[in-house]
């Protein structure tokens, strides 16, 4: 929620220059991601939007990821297509940061969206899914359980701090995801940060996805799980089965999950809450406070955590076989 | 530079309702201002800026605020149009807080503005002071001289904290203030914030002023004082004097002083730099921090008022007689 980088008119002039957006109107620092500095532009050719990658992207990711957001949209992924400089780079020098120009894609997100909303973004994500199967770049997820454990090694001895118990209650979680976690699923590109702030809607349509600044190869049904821990709870911490249920059905009008994903799935959604949990318990333990620092509950994810552990299937999340579906549209 | 409070697509597309300006297609937080939260509209009919007014604003003066934008762009300043609602009214209230929707202005402020630009705004201050001049509203300066002395009551005890012998230094500046300063200048309608990120330009041109959070009706040589001391200065705070020459004359260009005015300038940018050296020092001693504030150096006009007591005439900030402008150009 900042912009970590101003830039001057002259400099954002000239950066301009070397793509084929026009003359320069108006930009506006915006106040959305927390990663990078976002500017809205206007050009006299059209609205982008301008971001400065700060230090916690590696600029040896930035080809993958914006070439990602080019093979999605190139393949009718509603997503920003980042505008290639006159020399056909994606990555520009700006201010002393690497620096990058995508299209504005116009819409909301939705800070209540309902069932109807979580069915689009179901088919957005299943779309997204089948469309990266022809990306030929690959990235290994750096928020996978090997992170978590290096997140939980630098949490662990001040864990009790946050909440009495909470070191022995993780422990107890982190072991059994390293005796379950399922291996062998079906894989591929995954956006891996589907919340809601990173999808737009125009009316009750996806109009477009945005942030893929965590993209990565992984299982299809872990991004679900991610999608139904951020689209499905409701601000008392209690599961909404009807979004569960609007959200794969969505999801499997586009792509149906194999047995061995529906299997998974309450691994899976419990692993992905844990693996939010553990990075801002990390956050809210490690990094300092500052003017430019909105730090986000360190308990929000346990509460979905413990509310994952009464969950023994994917029926409990709304899975219900394709058959049935199409039985009962 | 921050946004303070947060609006759902829902509340935001239903106050829109109440002004003839189209569908809601996005909305950004914008990291502008420092005491409302403001959003960058675009909807079918254009783009806007959105204020929510935060309560460092008296809800009392938006009337003053919003009918002298609406009195100055229709008297063509440039300047936003605040957007009348299909009931006439200028504010609304949305998401708890007074709100106005005004017209977005393309244009960029200058990180480093030159001497054209001062000449520029120069002009543009001596417009908006004419054509306010017909404005049937009045307001106090909520900043003039008593508030002075309220912002010093309440920093005075801690001001050597900041800086050892400050107390001493501004107790000086303060006698000096209350037996110099002048009354009976011309006077009217003043901007009274006319800061570089408060004047957009497109190339060379003026394309807006904003921000009339702080319009008053107060001396006009004053407002001159305010830009001299925002405008003239350099990184190193060296009174740059092209720019002192450049913004005087563009201001005489449209509106000559008056020998009275002349004599004055040198308490009155004297005086301006205290006042924005008391306000920045009493938020500095005052205003808790947090994850949304952004604290201003307490002592940036300490050093342009300590550069001003060496100066006795308005001709050492660049003033010349209009006689002689003619006569040079």
């Amino acid at each position: 929620m900042a912009v970590y980088t101003d830039v001057n008119e002259e400099e954002l002039s000239s950066f301009l220059t070397s793509y084929p957006v026009g003359d320069l109107l108006s930009y506006k620092g915006i106040a959305e991601g927390t990663e990078n500095s976002n500017y809205l532009l206007h050009t006299t050719g059209g609205s982008f939007i301008l971001t400065l990658y700060e230090k916690r992207v590696n600029a040896d990711d930035l080809p993958f990821f914006l070439g990602l957001m080019q093979h999605l949209a190139q393949s009718g992924v509603e997503c920003p297509l980042p505008v290639a400089r006159q020399d056909g780079a994606l990555v520009g020098q700006l201010a002393g940061r690497h620096a990058a120009l995508i299209t504005f894609l116009e819409g909301m997100w939705l800070r209540k969206p309902a069932a109807v909303h979580c069915r689009a973004v179901g088919a957005a994500l299943a779309n997204l899914h089948i469309a990266g199967s022809s990306f030929p770049m690959a990235r290994t997820n750096s928020m996978g359980v090997p992170e978590w454990h290096r997140l939980w090694e630098g949490s662990r001895e001040e864990a009790d701090t946050v909440e009495p118990g909470l070191r022995e209650e993780l422990d107890r979680e982190m072991s059994i995801i390293d005796t379950q976690w399922p291996g062998d699923l079906p894989s591929g590109i995954v956006h891996a940060d589907l919340f809601p702030d990173n999808v737009f809607f125009l009316g009750d349509q996806v109009s477009g996805l945005i942030d893929f600044y965590f993209a990565c190869n992984d299982a299809f049904a872990y991004d679900i799980a991610i999608c139904l821990n951020a689209w499905c709870f409701e601000k008392d911490f209690s599961f909404n089965l009807t979004k569960g249920v609007a959200l794969l059905a969505g999801y499997q009008s586009v792509r149906p999950l194999e047995e061995i994903e529906v299997e998974a799935l309450p691994v899976l959604v419990r692993g992905a809450a844990l693996r939010f949990q553990l990075s801002r318990l990390y956050d809210w333990l490690n990094i300092p406070d500052g003017p430019l620092v909105k730090k986000r509950d360190p308990l929000e994810y346990m509460r979905k955590l413990r509310a994952h552990r009464h969950i023994r299937s994917a029926k409990e999340y709304g899975w219900t076989p394709v058959a049935s579906i199409a039985a009962a549209s």
